[in-house]
């Protein structure tokens, strides 16, 4: 429970009405069942729900001006608004306190304080974990793993042998931390290399065998980084494959071996990023987008959803489409599609034209 | 075992031959072994099968007419066929009974009658399991969860806090249901801010904080749903994500916080729905294919494997393409770009005759 | 620990310098920290490295000849002694020796000598694990599977009753082996039906019940086979699914129900394929890359990276983009595209000519 004053101030708004409210839950403006209730108004679109729901506190954006509620807070940035309430009425997901007895803990692993340990999971030898940790239940870490505080590791994840997890860092259910990289050399030239200098049709040499690079390097995942579920983040093959401070990854990303992401970036669901590709900070890739192996990405570039990278991107550049191109030019391309039909009934109208003229001058 | 007939009668199909044959087995014809054994015909393809193999039963499509084996059954349907011969042959995926001593209950959570919880399954506080349930093993389910009758929940699945899961649904294994949201905030305007409106090039504000918006809601899944393996399905942020009665997700689908899925939709492998989607009842979407925040497919739409939604879909329209259009712009502009080359020609022979006739006037 | 001789012979290469030298650890150029480190080098970008680092040991390419660097060994195919190195220098994923007492063993199922079942795992009944493998913790596996000998499982996989695996198999961690096939059919006419044969835009038929069809099929997966973290193999539905000996599967892809992968095939994270796709032999699958339903793919052709295939494609053929076409053809239009901006000028020059001529001969 919060005062409608306390969370006023919390989120640096102009308050309207009675500060003295107490708030206990905070709801989308069609769910409010109660004078208990803070409808959050991310838009004008709402304002009607307001009345027929009877809603009597909002928080709203300043953009909309004074709304019709008895106590409301105006804020700036409804969304900023909607992550500082959110920071007011968490509901951490649960986890038992202490150490589970079902969870297997190697002898020489190291637990720090406050670390919750929970049913099922299993610890590695020499595997040293911090204070104020969660492990929440069937989660599995091999041997050698450095896990920094207050980190919260969901249910079902593998973290392998040697990664290095840091501080305040949130690991989704299921994702895989640290397996091998996919990584095969043929003993002779193969087939991809037959096709690809030149982009050919013809394949003319073959993978007749293919011998497995093992993968003796690790995972390094720096603070605040978080991991969505089910994404999977390969171990580098001799060195270290590296997500930077404050990045976030989605669901269901695959993150190549020896790949390395700076700091605060955002990567949507089902995105791939190939072996030893490189992406600055602050980058943003849209879902379903692909990066190949080795591709460079600049500081703060924006890749659309589904583009398909296909050379390294500067910093700052904005790029979509498959093979992916500046926006610009994808735009461009765009509107000259469009004219075709037109072209082809300008060329049409000029045969005619011309051969008009030409019966004229006798050529006919 | 059924009887020819027992089969004949449950089809609602055509009987020839002897109907107290007795049958064990349903088989592709090519793997015919001996008389107990019932081909199933899908096509007039494998009708040379039949011989080859000595078939003495099958089942066949009705538009085949008679067929050259002593005993048989005429099915106008017969992929419909082929589910009810697997209803009577069904081989359900084997769980221990009971409760096994390994798996963690908290003593606040109540689990109904034939329900069986497998081994290192973990159960968290006040969750609430119907009767006829299976939890197959290594299954982690949180707190305060609902689960209703005759649900199957197999290996390695997660099932967050507060989630609610309906009758008769099939979850495969290392499913994620209630992870968090993918969701952040800039507390100033983003790059992507910067680049959407009219989809620029330049990025000209940066992420330079990101904040995190908890989720705080939960995931509802009604009955006859099927969650294929691996998928991950978001929580909602203050509400809930959910996904209509009958509907079937295949593996590796991520499914974004607040996003509402209705009726008996077909969606396929690696798709991805962003976040408050809103899709209508009875779509398809096909495999790969994408769908952002915040758009809307209407009832009975169909999308085609890889497309790239960038758009709502109106009702009954099928799309496809990255950006996807309507399935006949996709053809049209298919043919125009077939064309290109011809129009190349007449373009150069206009210049030809054009060029002659200049010169004949005097201008050349 | 080898010697620098040993590594040369092991690698069939050319040493230069003392043989006697003892190697502890390969690293990257950038990664050398004393006398006993042996740097691998890939290509001449990393020559000024050698230098800076004081390598004293190195692996290199013979084509740069004799590099500055007081012993080193030359190689034809670096990528291939990297492969040879972390051979020698392999580290293998930690597991526990023995079977742990925290794991479900079901007391008909058999497991060999040797073979290691980590913390837990459950093995359901009358399944059969040969010697020298390894589990490596919260692994599930069903009844009547089968496993060869040497083969390890990671943590979190599932292997779903009745599949077999062969000798010398990785299975990457939260991987999923014979979860049920997405296979479902409409009593009437369905949606996509109404649709598919003309890629038409309007949907005039309805999905108003979706029927199960049940898969009792198996996973087949022989030996030398990987299979990536979080992969999904579908079991057939009467038949199997089956992946070929010495296929190796990224991380992250679905195989659908019946699907069959030939042998030393390679597939790249995120791929699709669909229910009764038949892959060849030594075919090459890029990221992304989708397969449709019942599409055959010849043996030693490659798929670029997020092709989505829309028919069968030959043998030895390289083929890219969505609906996806030789790369020839590729390349072809890409070119013709380029030419747009030109065939607009040209097509307005030509109206203007052509005006002039028809103003000239008293047209206008």
């Amino acid at each position: 429970m919060k005062t409608l004053g306390q969370i006023a101030k919390y989120l640096d708004g102009e308050l309207r009405g009675n500060a003295d409210i107490a708030i206990t839950r905070v709801v989308h403006p069609a769910l409010v069942r109660g004078p208990e209730d803070l409808a959050l108004v991310l838009s004008g679109n709402v304002l009607e729900l307001l009345k027929q729901n009877q809603v009597t506190n909002a928080v709203a954006p300043a953009e909309l001006g004074p709304i019709d509620v008895p106590n409301f807070v105006l804020v700036p940035r409804p969304r900023l608004a909607l992550a500082r309430l959110l920071e007011l009425f968490e509901r951490p997901a649960y986890s038992i306190e202490g150490i589970h007895p079902s969870a297997v803990i190697d002898p020489t692993a190291k637990i720090g304080a406050n670390t919750s340990i929970g049913p099922n999971c299993w610890i590695g030898p020499n595997t040293v974990i911090g204070t104020g940790c969660r492990l929440v239940s069937n989660v599995s870490i091999g041997a050698d793993v450095k896990i920094g505080n207050q980190t919260l590791v969901h249910a079902g994840v593998f973290i392998g042998d040697r990664c290095e997890i840091g501080d305040h860092v949130i690991i989704q259910p299921n994702a895989t931390i640290g397996a091998d990289g996919f990584s095969f050399v043929t003993p002779e030239r193969g087939s991809v290399e037959s096709v690809r200098p030149n982009k050919k049709t013809e394949v003319t040499s073959f993978n007749h065998e293919i011998v497995r690079v093992n993968s003796i390097g690790n995972v390094v995942i720096e603070d605040h980084v978080e991991i969505g579920a089910g994404t999977c983040i390969d171990r580098g093959t001799l060195g270290e494959t590296r997500i930077g401070s404050g990045t976030k990854l989605d669901n269901l990303i695959q993150v190549g071996h020896n790949a390395s992401i700076g700091r605060n970036c955002l990567i949507v669901a089902l995105s791939g990023l190939g072996g030893s590709s490189k992406v600055g900070d602050r980058v943003v890739m849209g879902g379903q987008s692909g990066l190949p192996d080795h591709m460079t990405v600049g500081d703060d570039a924006v890749i659309w959803a589904q583009a398909g990278v296909v050379g390294n991107v500067p910093a700052k550049q904005a790029v979509g489409s498959t093979p992916a191109v500046p926006m610009r030019d994808f735009l461009e391309r765009e509107v000259q599609l469009k004219r075709l039909p037109t072209m082809q009934r300008q060329l049409k109208e000029l045969q005619q034209a011309v051969a008009d003229l030409q019966k004229k001058l006798g050529q006919g």
